[in-house]
């Protein structure tokens, strides 16, 4: 996706708000040390592969309360003024793009 | 999954081997903290979301990247000897969890 | 999911709109006999699998045709007649559950 | 993936193997029905979406049984004839198909 319909959400997230999702980015980026730190250690496939999937489904539910945001916000706010239409094809092409 | 059958692949990844790993598991950890910073200017949801699918994709690549070595090596090895039941067992549970 | 908001779509989908799931459900439903000719005739298991993910595929097309199809009418309804939340708390949870 | 390595599997599969898989096949194509009829019927998308997760999940159970089967016999046999590196690469390339 190259241009998108906003640069900013139709309302501003809190100060609140945003520190919930960068905390938990946070946290995913500590993740992600740890697994360069097993390979140095050259710790076991599995165990790596295990803590990948770990990752990849903190990251998921960061993408889908950021998705759930969207919605209640961006998307809510379009339809109400009448130009749900393109918002939503947006949507959907970054759900498709999500689920891969 | 609590017990691996190893703490260490049957034969230890080469120095190269493993930067590779790593400095792909670095450039993730600078998208993450790139997506940390867009939350913080506020960016647009939709632009966010197609970075962490930006970001899932790598990981799985990385993950991709990971079972092909242990299949090559460490499944290999216990087939080789006899011993390929419980490993590719221990794969399958873990292929399960790395496609949810 | 145990109980939903509704038994029906907030606008009834028309004969063609219909023809078009039911068609590409119909073609899933031929490519699932296929594989069960594959099984029989015992095709090398890779073919099967490669089969197997073109059905997944079409499937998750279909659904995110359903997907599109609730958020502009159930879901666009409910946030113009100040409804939004349930049912797009409800959206999220199948959503969820669709990227599994 | 246009050639595969093989038509048939390493081991023929055995009548109970076959009657497995293709049972639980069976069982797909009946909830693939099952779907059409709710389309027509005008039910709800959500319900329908329940659905189309459950056939997702059920064929992707599905794929992971003729994975197993496929590692346990016609990679592992490969890998014993020294042939193993071939195989793999086919196995991580309908992985990587099957994960999408």
């Amino acid at each position: 996706m190259d241009k998108f319909l906003h640069d900013h959400p139709s309302k501003p997230r809190t100060h609140d708000e945003k520190q919930k999702v960068i905390n938990r980015l946070k946290r995913i980026e500590g993740q992600v040390r740890g697994i360069q730190k097993m390979v140095e250690d050259d710790r076991y496939c599995v165990d790596i592969l295990v803590q990948i999937s770990a990752i990849q489904s903190a990251l998921k539910n960061v993408g889908f309360a950021v998705t759930e945001r969207h919605i209640n916000h961006c998307v809510s706010d379009a339809i109400r003024q009448g130009e749900g239409k393109e918002t939503i094809e947006e949507l959907m092409e970054v759900l498709k793009q999500f689920s891969k």
